[in-house]
């Protein structure tokens, strides 16, 4: 039986991905932006987006924008909300799945497809976005947030091995607030989530920095006996 | 300028809006569930749905298909997720926002409109639905042990005025765990956000349970001054 058969009269709608891709570098939070060139937003800034295809889920839409866009995949992805006012597109109405995404900027850069003019800023970089692009990312901000408080995801910003001082900067970051450096040592460290590598980061100081990994299947056997990851 | 001139070739979707409604009656938790009756999908049972008309925002839409199907407005609704898997409607590619809303039944129950038939089931009474409504059930339920934990919202499902062992009862259900009294007595008053009336609710015992109602206006000051709701 056909569509129509099922479902007539009823209004069909463009349906978009907007992607909010984060990364960490220099010790800061960047968002990717992409200065559109086609006509009619050349110039405009905007997060990454496309429209959701024929036999296509949500999901593979939004794997396949970041792909797209930055050659990348196997990237945490999560949904964030969607997006359905009927005025929020100015080109017409268009509702929008908006997803983020955390990339470790400094394995993937290189990879960064040449095609689109994309930029890492800095929070307070960031232009005024076209639509309602600047909300999603406060939106993302926020889901960051309350996510990296009682989840692991922050080591998704992080290179492979990094020191404790990295690791409070991001959290740092992703809080808008300093946190103070004892507390959070006692606090990771608690957990035994990481393991403390025989490395040491020299960038910052001649003494260097301990290297450590996240240790996901510990992480895993800690929660399934009830472990609550918080920082 | 026509839409089709900036976005041509782009393919539409059929989206629709699907509702949990959570109410709390006689102790349980309970969900409001509909047995359809057009064709195809006569005596299936489901949740309240609609599709999303043109010039009609996704929030609307909403509010549009719990005002048909219970007579009800100006009811707690959050946006929950967007299903967008290809084949999760065995009708055609059907992309659904879900929305929860929270509803006091005893208030509202006489409303319910009469032409659609829908009941009032405990997690446990609840058949086999339709597509994935199911799975969005289970995510409805997650959310709201998740956000009534640190706010307020478990309120919007009692009476105005009730009783401490109706309000623990009710977070009960939510966490579909007992909780300790004592415990529960304590951490609840200890937020001062309740205001004890002068009534008292002698329905389970002679001595009676005192009343309570919820106090929005110093919830709202209180946490403006840094306090966090937690129960």
């Amino acid at each position: 039986m056909s569509l129509t058969a099922f479902y007539p009269g009823a209004t069909r709608h463009l349906v978009a991905v907007d992607c909010i891709i984060f990364g960490f570098d220099k010790g800061q939070l960047k968002l990717l932006i992409v200065k559109r060139s086609p006509a009619p937003y050349h110039g405009a800034w905007s997060l990454m987006g496309g429209f959701v295809d024929d036999g296509e889920s949500l999901d593979a839409a939004a794997a396949r924008v970041l792909k797209v866009n930055t050659g990348l995949d196997s990237i945490y992805m999560d949904q964030l909300h969607c997006y359905g006012d009927v005025d929020r597109d100015t080109g017409g109405r268009v509702i929008s799945v908006a997803y983020y995404a955390l990339i470790r900027i400094s394995e993937h850069l290189p990879q960064l497809s040449p095609d689109y003019d994309a930029h890492w800023l800095t929070l307070q970089e960031i232009p005024d976005l076209i639509f309602d692009h600047g909300k999603m990312i406060t939106d993302a901000l926020m889901r960051l947030r309350d996510k990296a408080h009682f989840h692991p995801i922050g080591f998704e910003l992080l290179p492979e091995k990094f020191s404790l001082p990295q690791l409070r900067n991001l959290y740092e970051e992703i809080y808008q607030r300093p946190l103070d450096k004892r507390n959070f040592r006692k606090k990771i460290l608690s957990m035994d989530v990481l393991e403390k590598l025989d490395e040491k980061d020299k960038s910052t100081s001649k003494k260097g920095a301990n290297l450590y990994r996240f240790d996901k299947k510990k992480y895993k056997e800690l929660t399934e006996r009830g472990m609550v990851f918080e920082i």
